[in-house]
């Protein structure tokens, strides 16, 4: 989103120009001081080439921006949607106490704030597309660009508006079960740790196609039989020979996956 | 438009279902028998394997079908553009009387109706887009769609009836000059029946690669120093020692290329 | 998909037309008939007003079903991608047994083939919006359409062809879980019978208001504190006194939801 | 062009980031510095939060800047196609000596360098959409977007750069006609200047309203029975008392109109 403000600004920027070159551009009838001195009191820039109208890659950039715009929305409403799941249950919309879920299943919450925002970052990406073929007009002007902004600029704009101001609300007020999370870790039973078992193997010597083969053959049990796969490797000789018991039980230390965190905060909050 | 129709009247059809099969599409506390009732009541066709919602591969052939329709005019549109160019003339949309033209230029006429009705185009098209992105919903059925298609489905539907009216009242009133059209084709001087005079040529005896010659060396006289095709042609021994100057003289006569006028328009309307 | 191959049927027979009709279709070197001829033998209808091109109305409406086809393609690589996530497993894509999973993540089964399916969804998909563009060509022709149909037509094509044939790969070899789906439903601790309970009350003669709340309090200390729906209703006095033990019982009967699937699969595969 | 040119150089520099941050963007079997040090030897910077893949939202700005150039490439083919039209001929596109026209039609030369442009255009536009589309990946990443980016990557980076080069030649080699600019100009017969008489008419004390209706009842007479305008301004009592001769004269002169082309080159060229 920082990337975007960024993005946007730039837009607004490239947008921001003012023409009064006459009906054709050519500023026979108009100094082109007028254009400049009402330009810079609007805050605009004069247009340094206008024909009867501002040229269209401006806007065409603008629609742009708010379609990439829309698509990062979309990806945090998909985040949502996926975590919301009954089987993930991660995190969850804010639901009101008063708030009637389904008519037909008093228990159900979805997360329609989300859903409803994957379908506006649809619509509001599409509107790029008349855009971009509004730019080739014919000749010094034409107008057929007209019609397709009086749908699309105020539709996309408001539309972006409404749906950036919801998505505040719904991440502001987003309740997040880091029980849940914990639980969906442990429901792998040790797999996920599987990587710092494989890294730890090669470390100590064994080569990299047999510690693949060791970790898989036990990550198996536990995917097909719900083994835990710490017992596993305990009980396996050849991972417990090369590892001992002390390193194979460290290397199930959640903290280990954490220890850069604040690394990654600090490089997008800075401070 | 008569395979527009046929598009329209299909998507039409196919739009045309109905669901009565409770929350999840099991029709656990419904009977199908009502679902087949109240859609027999409607002219609708029971969905056959509904979720909660229909399929939206149904609604994503509606707007494509749209899609087509508005390119089809946007194709009208621009013909009329380029007819109605000052240099061309060769028809002009109607402009009543008391009608004022351009503010600033009182003579001009533009052909305003067809390029909105090219943005129209260009906007009513795009459309098809999100709701081609909306047939993979989640599971029995997420409500992503829905905010899309209340933009869309009155949106699109709206602007092409109102466009297709619009151009329908452009094409009756269409304002067409065939003098013009005859001047155009005389200001080429003789140049469009090139093609007549090659074949002439290859059927006198003359080989395709020496005729082409033959009339490219005479067509560029026409081209670039404003000569006259069939003087050229009668004046160039090899030309006129091949084909004669009466077979020459009849290469020019435009009922040669609107004999199957009628053929075609036969295709089209029959009768 | 049977919608899919009649949408496809009906694209390919308004695309096979052909045209024997001259340099600008006015059949004035050649007459009609060698078109009807040629085209009878080679399978075509001749185009009843042809220029120096087909219309390209035709080919925006083949891209546009590869288009559907492509977005129905993609509903159901999302439905598997979502049944293979960690948390639900209710079905895999086959994953070969010497096959290698993850490199850093033995036990790693990633839905590669579904996930494969709708980045081409997208891809193919978006061909339509330049198919529906070439549509409005200049005059009796320009060769416009002619650079993006040299690339559009092959890549959609053939990328929906191979699309098609993973397609058919991936469900003919799913893996389902038949018992992970039995786990998933009963994980929401007879939730899902709440509906079942809800018309029963009202059935009961409970007003639909009060049916709803009771239905939801208890609903929600099974959501909340993970308590058993059936035991929670049973053991309200409320629910208890008005629909009995037996009642109750009965409604978490999963055959009660699943009476009408022979219909359901009658509708689509007839006998 | 110029403004494409900083466009690009932008999308060039935000999708310019590296990462080497492990399975899941955690950094736990490598450290923060490895990413550093080696995005450094390779001009790329450190992606702030990376998962296992760099944010979709860097190169779908990237297609989008693609998008927008093409567009404008779009623009310069579309207005030297209309300059090439038979009627307008105020440039061509360069045709050698030895280069053979139609085949049917000697004396034909079409634009084809630029309707191969416009539909290169087409192309390449499109392809933003599915590259809006792979912005929302699922959770830490899907690969769907993969499948995508290996299509549309080398195909509009490749499709782009041929278009350019070829625009690039088109311009340089256009072969341009200033006495076919004048003589439509002329064949206008003096309407052009109808804007300039209607402001003197203003500046000599006539109303708005009346200027208006002097001017076009002498314009229609030229649009229509091919009258000269200045003839027919000269001869109409209102305007001659109002301007007088020698003014009504001098609004004819083409200077007037060509009086600020500096300005607006040195806008553009500076120096």
């Amino acid at each position: 989103m920082q990337r975007n403000r960024v993005r946007l600004a730039a837009a607004r920027e490239n947008i921001a120009t003012g023409a009064i070159s006459g009906a054709v551009g050519t500023f026979a009838n108009i100094d082109p001081y007028v254009e400049e001195y009402v330009c810079s009191k609007m805050g605009l820039k004069p247009e340094p080439v206008s024909t009867q109208v501002i040229p269209r890659d401006r806007h065409a950039e603008y629609f742009c921006v708010l379609a990439v715009i829309a698509s990062s929305m979309e990806r945090i409403a998909i985040e949502v949607r996926h975590m919301q799941r009954t089987e993930v249950l991660e995190a969850e919309e804010f639901f009101s106490k008063g708030q009637k879920g389904s008519s037909a299943m008093p228990h159900k919450r979805n997360p329609i704030l989300s859903e409803n925002l994957t379908g506006q970052a649809r619509y509001i990406r599409s509107l790029c597309i008349p855009a971009l073929e509004n730019v080739a007009l014919w000749h010094e002007r034409d107008i057929s660009h007209s019609s397709v902004e009086r749908y699309i600029a105020p539709d996309a704009t408001v539309a972006l508006d409404f749906s950036l101001r919801r998505l505040n609300g719904l991440v502001k007020n987003l309740v997040v079960y880091p029980e849940n999370m914990q639980r969906n870790l442990n429901q792998m039973k040790g797999l996920v740790f599987s990587q710092k078992i494989l890294l730890d193997l090669t470390q100590a010597g064994v080569s990299r196609e047999d510690s693949y083969r060791l970790v898989q053959r036990n990550a198996m049990k536990v995917w097909e039989q719900g083994a835990d796969f710490q017992t596993e490797l305990l009980a396996d000789r050849e991972v417990a020979g090369a590892l001992g018991e002390a390193r194979i039980r460290e290397a199930f230390d959640l903290n280990y996956h954490l220890k850069h965190v604040d690394t990654i905060f600090k490089r997008v909050f800075r401070e």
